[in-house]
């Protein structure tokens, strides 16, 4: 009932479920006469697949969006855009031996409970194949913010113990992309990825964190005092499957620190605004001050490990539940676009809710 | 436009200036028939209220609820119960000299760029002073949630650099209303309170963080997949002033953990499904499990100190900033009842989701 | 839960029972630096308050509105505009006689089994008091109409069986507001006032109809599909209080139509596409297309009247209610300012909406 | 943006133009472990598609539904149910020549002028094609409906001045479906059909009216103030493609009766209240008392005709436009259905929502 939409000018309402017919959505707020640029959206939707590199899981799923209405000529029409990734490598066969079983921090046992019935084939709805549709959603959502010079960057920063200490600002962020890991300080890269690909041979898997930063963010997006600018990324990040955590400027950093040193002053220059410091992570009062927006989020050890764990069943026996299947060892490099589609649709609906004022 | 609204069912919409007539707000949701305990209202007022302590500000504001409509006698009726805390120390005139000034890491600049135009007096609609409208909306839920057996524990666990160690289980987490910071362990208190008034001494504030726990809450709770339980607990506790992070469950610490040390074993007690560790933090796929809900709260040293600092004008000038008026050192005491209350609103309106369902 | 509120942006929410302390609203979507014009909210409300002449109900109702929040120096600030008219002349002692008793055609039982509870105080939330609320979000919605150079008027087209014959665009609408019965034809005017006067001497009740004219409203409101123009008008005339029917344009009179007759043939004039004629109401596709919107509402008698009656009480024992207390024998001139009041804010919320396009 | 949806928790997400790729929509609130019967949801598809008469535009479009989500072994699963009907017999070539051209009494003007850009092809989001959604919603809302014995029955009750006079309650509505006008009386249904061929012969168009009777609605559905049963009726009716007007119980013939004529008395029948008569159409205070809810909507002249018009087209030249394409001449049979799927989603969202008062 509630749950299925994100947005409230710009929505995105999504469906689907990992080894039903298709994952996809329907999206309202795209500005009529958008030019839907295919090979981008494709493109944020590669970014996202299994089997990408050998760090993720070896599930190859090609998923190649459709839109079913709201195009025509290659630009939208200002009516709903519905769109559908089929599936296809669905071998839910894979799946029978869990039929009856509650795994381990999953949310079999939750879902059960909760609808009297569940999808139990890879997840159903609770699989992170769903993201799928918040790719599509967020790559919209760039083409928008583009227009207005809004340009939004996440890349890993923390695999396990081994994280970025080089403040974001001296870093070219495009760098993320040229490695598997997505961590744009190359050598901190390599680390994670021989890191992760031990775990992966140990069958284990293991957290990390996706930081973001959105730079050319207008004064004035976000709406207080329920809907604040972090307040809704924040829900954003959080509605993401794995997610554990979510800070923005300093964060629980902020905690040990004096207001003395906290506080950014400001200062004018080339006839604006500006803050000398920019702890507030560019959000003051839930809306955004013209500085970069920028935030962490993070991301527990996915619960799907090739290990033998003790669970219950759906009946109530104790069992022992056997290893199988196909995994990812460190779910963090595919979260980047996930996260950064999150904060561009939040930062569209924001964008179009401030139309409304003036 | 947007953002004046919480919930879906179990909805607060509110209203109010910190120096207008008052902040109120009109309820949604709450059940005919409830007795509406106006002492248990009150009390929760007064938790919140300043000028309660020597460590938080002197200002002194008796705050009473008034309910307009939908109470007849005492009995809630099923429709919109709307209700005004009137404001009484107003001494606007305090900030007269704030009229043209943005104060640095407040919200002055960008109210007045988003809506043209802003009420300065204390802040306007980004005083904390709103959270009073949340404290009531957060009571009359617990009044609805005292019935289904789910208690709302929040208490402040670290100010500045000083943080409880004892893992919450072990302890009376009730031992936190007894002492003025309202920390359940009463040495690290005595610490806190110590460190805070030197703090205060100084003219200074510092950040805190506000741990909550929920105990009793029913397994179903949460609507996958954008409104998962702990994504609206997030937007919720973001929302409230001062906030720079939230984290569930293991946290920001399970970006370290493996997969095979963070997942939960389920197994069976009493005829019903358990977790034999709450890595999970009681949610699991976006809904409660029936273990405990339990979360953490960061919040940033306050804005206001009582320094001189360099800021702009309205006009663009650059200013000293002169040190004047009353503050909190700690916001943190003060915010544990409106953490419970957020929370109280967020689980109550996954119940009445939740009774669609079934 | 559902229910109260009304808009998408511009939205308001409201509250209060007849005999409560009072009731009242919050409005959210008023443009920030929107003068408030306090006499012409108040005007709005004298046109709508009781006892105003002969041929309303006796009741004096002097309904003086206050607003709690949003405002600063006469202006709105863009923050949730709250308000209160408190109720006065509450003698709820006159209904202690009904408070077990179900009144024929009224709320009584309906409430009583939605919510198990009832305020039966003069009708409780039931009550044509509340919509006090909706004329005073419909005066801002005026103010900021205005700008945009749309004006909005209704005036009553039938009594009884007492109609108007001639066609809106002959008359001088504001005629209306000179006589009491708010008819823009001064002696079908004095027909249904010397009617009415008889009705009221019967102790007895009649019905009306209401029509109203929007002019100047710009090309684009209304949003296809459920949210048509004239679906939305039609929800909000619906929802007052008495109303059995709207129709739009041509409306039933549609129905004996060919479409050869019933088309609008488009032509230009002033380098604007016009209709030669207006049988869409001013409304295609469910967007206005710059003609008149024009649109009818049909009042029912009111269900209070002095005349014995038998019903059934709370406990299922048939009795007769004795006639007792004040009543509107016909209630369609003081709901002439109702009609415009939503037709005003489903306009305000348009504009709006359409804001977000372009 | 706004306008996609229906319904608070029971809504349907509607997509898709008439000649884009395919529509659909959707649908939330759906209950989990509700058998999906397919047979009966194509037979309602069945019921609208064009082509089923000799009275009906000769286009066949054989439409089939297809879920994609939310649905496992014929049952719904509590997720959302998406679909899709694809569009088949497109021939959009049939429309170029009217590419260019604001065809009267159309959406072609508004569509432009509000979005800048539209899909002339068939009247894209305008056509009544979008209706095949509302259909499919309503056909699983009534699947949920039957377990509580709510009955929906529409008919078509006049075509042009041929109308039935027989109370409804003296007929066996279930008549309606065995002749191809839907008209519950053979011997007007004769009439009508007749009537209607001979417009279709004169390649003109003509209105009608279609009534509806919902049986066995409980005690309680609606929400006072503004989603008033009857008013959310009103609301989802004037959506419908065509329809200028709505009434409910007495409607606009309560106008001409006195209030000692039009209450209905209550009174004790097997225990439970009753009212003697139903003027009131099975609604009070907004909310349904028990007996029948009955209402009444009107369908103008269908726009599209065979003969030439007068119109302009997009660079505002006068223009002829040449009569062409295929047509119904009357749309009232075909829309029983969507009259009773918009009935259908309206209870059943009540029906939820009141779940969540008790």
């Amino acid at each position: 009932m509630a749950g299925n939409s994100f947005g409230t000018l710009y929505k995105l309402t999504s469906f689907g479920e990992s080894h039903g017919r298709g994952v996809g959505g329907i999206l309202e707020g795209v500005m009529p006469g958008l030019e839907l640029d295919m090979d981008f959206i494709q493109h944020e939707l590669d970014r996202r697949r299994p089997g990408q590199s050998e760090i993720t899981t070896p599930r190859d799923e090609s998923d190649r969006v459709e839109f079913i209405s709201g195009v025509m000529d290659g630009k939208s029409t200002g009516t709903p855009l519905a769109f559908v990734i089929w599936n296809k490598d669905q071998r839910s066969g894979d799946y029978n031996n869990l039929k009856d079983i509650y795994r381990p921090s999953h949310a079999d046992y939750t879902y059960q409970t909760k609808y009297g019935i569940r999808d139990h084939r890879g997840g159903g709805r609770s699989s992170a194949r769903e993201t799928i549709a918040r790719v599509v959603g967020g790559a919209v959502a760039k083409l928008m913010l583009r227009k207005l010079g809004v340009n939004i960057q996440a890349y890993v920063s923390q695999v396990g113990a081994i994280k970025m200490e080089t403040p974001y600002q001296e870093l070219d962020l495009e760098v993320a992309e040229t490695n598997i890991v997505r961590c744009p300080e190359p050598k901190i890269a390599e680390k994670m990825i021989s890191y992760i690909d031990g775990i992966r041979r140990d069958h284990d898997s293991v957290g990390g964190v996706v930081s973001c930063v959105i730079k050319g963010a207008p004064v004035g997006l976000g709406d207080p005092v329920f809907d604040k600018l972090h307040a809704r990324l924040g829900q954003a990040m959080l509605s993401i499957n794995a997610v554990k955590g979510f800070e923005y400027g300093t964060g629980f950093g902020a905690v040990e620190m004096l207001g003395s040193q906290h506080n950014d002053e400001f200062y004018m220059k080339d006839g604006r605004v500006h803050s000398r410091t920019n702890r507030s992570g560019g959000v003051q009062g839930g809306i955004s001050n013209g500085e970069d927006v920028y935030f962490r989020v993070a991301f527990k050890p996915v619960a799907t490990i090739l290990k033998d764990q003790n669970t219950v069943d759906n009946e109530g026996n104790e069992v022992v539940m056997k290893a199988k299947g196909r995994h990812d060892p460190c779910v963090v490099p595919r979260a980047v676009p996930i996260v950064e589609a999150m904060a561009a649709m939040v930062l569209a609906d924001a964008v179009l809710i401030n139309k409304t004022y003036l």
